[in-house]
């Protein structure tokens, strides 16, 4: 503490990213990260873009970005903000839909990010308990007061929420807006992205972090109505007017292009997660039905601390996080079929 | 306006950043870009990286590029933050030290993006009228409430402020927080920088974006006593952890490295400044004299409104702020010789 410093900044209890170690020998499973490179013109587009005015501003406006993710979403330009990284269209979202003294719901067990943007823009908030079995309760969402937010997926649970709950929940908080932060939905079975003509208040938030294999390159969008889009552009440009670069504008527009590339990369990503699942299940570990590109687990046997530990000993970092609800489980990305047999040779051994 | 929208969206009107026309005939003008695209090596090293680990995110202490920054400006990483662009910078900055219900100070002529962001963060802020020859009156920026910023140079009036009277502002405030926006410090005769390691309240915010040639790559960085940089890093992290992609961070070290390319670039825009308003004098303009890369001027006989429409036409864009205090005057960014002696010529055919 400074006495410099503000009380916003001294209200606020940072975010804890997972670490990034730089030693190259580590097999990282711990930010659910892609791990196939991005495709091949990606890197052609930014070497291209390199060689061209990069003393120039980058357009303001994004247009071209913002009409390419129209064009893969089958919306128009209007529905589409562009940020660096979801996290920061998140945060423009909080400021932009949320306000002090109505407070917001998320789930208690979430993406531990909004607990910290609460505190930093003063938003009062409840979190809601999910079920037994990690579900979220729909209906405890109903009639929120400042407004909902949530991942579909969740994170770190991995599981998926049904669009006809998402769609009750929209229905029940007709003047908030609800944001759902779809970042793994490229791994799950539908987005809530046809429901945008039908909800006024629904605000989707997507990432090219991790099924565009783009994590390094901070690219980020919501889709919504076009009142909303604009209140979300408003407040950028009351923030800061460019915050994504012209080499992150070029290899993010390439990713959204080559489309084989994605859906391959996707479907070898879902075939190891469920070969993995399958697998350690049959060493005794609970495996919550993910439809994400990580799996959340338990095992009746081994503490989950001291497996974390084990793991990290053996060069494999996973995600263990140290909250009541789910000090029982690890968050364990997944990577190719080699990474995975990998991770359950070093089980064997520990077992 | 729309019912969703947060009262902080409502009550701010945002910044307005200068045109950028995507027709490539514009001799553009208007942004105080710098004419010289980036080092070779900057486009060499962003080609590289664009081939490393793109779907990993960037490290988020970011202490490569820091150290590199620390070592160009003879501090340590301690004393260095980084973000997306000074604006990325300066948003965080309000925000980490600048509270409601304490008034800040800035003055009624300089950067517009000051008041957006004090409406957004809700922090009440007094304007500073500069004297009649449009300097910062010092005094006046003694026993702030909140905490003081300007710029040095100032924009867009290009007039510098010496450093014993940064000093007295320093001294006078020894419990508020005085930033020093020095976007265009290169082009002056002396950074604050020598006096952090003196004044514990002193934040100064540069951007690679005007004298390093690297606008469309997005970095920006504020220097000071690790009490304030800690204050920034939590801001951040309470924000969106990864602002600046593994590209810039390899484009701007590179660039803060090729020292010779920076010294000559920078050398030959202050010479075409130099020579540029002698001419624009001998025409009968008034010149500020500038520390910038950009001149402020007047003439008697032309509105400055219509001088901008008639110079817009011929193909030249620079910029006219339709504000009481300086509505008689236009912004001129220095480009190459080339480009200045297309500006008088559009002149002389006007005149």
């Amino acid at each position: 503490m400074s006495k410099f410093w503000s009380e916003a900044l001294k209200r606020t209890e940072p975010y804890v990213p997972g670490e990034q170690p730089s030693q190259s020998d580590i097999l990282k499973l711990n930010t659910n990260e892609n791990p196939y490179p991005p495709s091949p013109h990606v890197v052609e587009a930014i070497q291209a873009a390199a060689q061209q005015q990069l003393q120039r501003y980058p357009p303001p406006s994004l247009d071209y970005l913002r009409e390419t993710i129209a064009a893969d979403q089958q919306l128009h330009k209007e529905n589409v903000f562009v940020g660096n990284g979801s996290d920061e269209v998140l945060a423009f979202s909080f400021m932009a839909f949320f306000d002090p003294g109505r407070p917001i719901l998320f789930p208690e067990v979430s993406y531990s990010f909004y607990p910290v943007y609460a505190q930093l823009f003063n938003i009062p908030y409840q979190e809601v308990p999910l079920t037994t079995d990690f579900r979220l309760p729909a209906e405890a969402f109903f009639q929120a007061e400042g407004g909902v937010i949530f991942p579909n997926p969740n994170a770190p649970t991995s599981v998926y929420l049904p669009l006809e709950r998402i769609e009750a929940i929209l229905q029940h908080n007709p003047d908030q807006v609800v944001i759902i932060d779809e970042a793994y939905i490229d791994f799950a079975e539908a987005s809530a992205v046809p429901l945008i003509n039908t909800y006024a208040n629904l605000l989707i938030v997507q990432t090219m972090s991790k099924s565009r294999s783009l994590a390094g390159l901070r690219v980020g969008f919501a889709l919504g109505q076009p009142e909303l889009i604009e209140g979300l552009l408003r407040l950028k440009d009351s923030f800061n007017s460019y915050t994504v670069d012209r080499l992150a504008i070029a290899g993010a527009a390439a990713a959204l292009e080559d489309r084989d590339y994605f859906a391959e990369t996707t479907r070898q990503i879902i075939a190891t997660r469920e070969w993995f699942a399958g697998e350690l299940k049959s060493r005794g570990f609970s495996v919550l039905p993910s439809q994400t590109n990580f799996v959340f687990v338990r095992h009746p046997a081994y503490e989950a601390g001291a497996l974390y530990e084990q793991l990290k000993q053996r060069g494999i970092m996973v995600r263990h996080f140290n909250k009541p609800q789910i000090k029982d489980y690890l968050r364990i990305t997944i990577g190719t079929q080699d990474n995975m047999k990998e991770v359950l040779a070093a089980l064997d051994e520990l077992g």
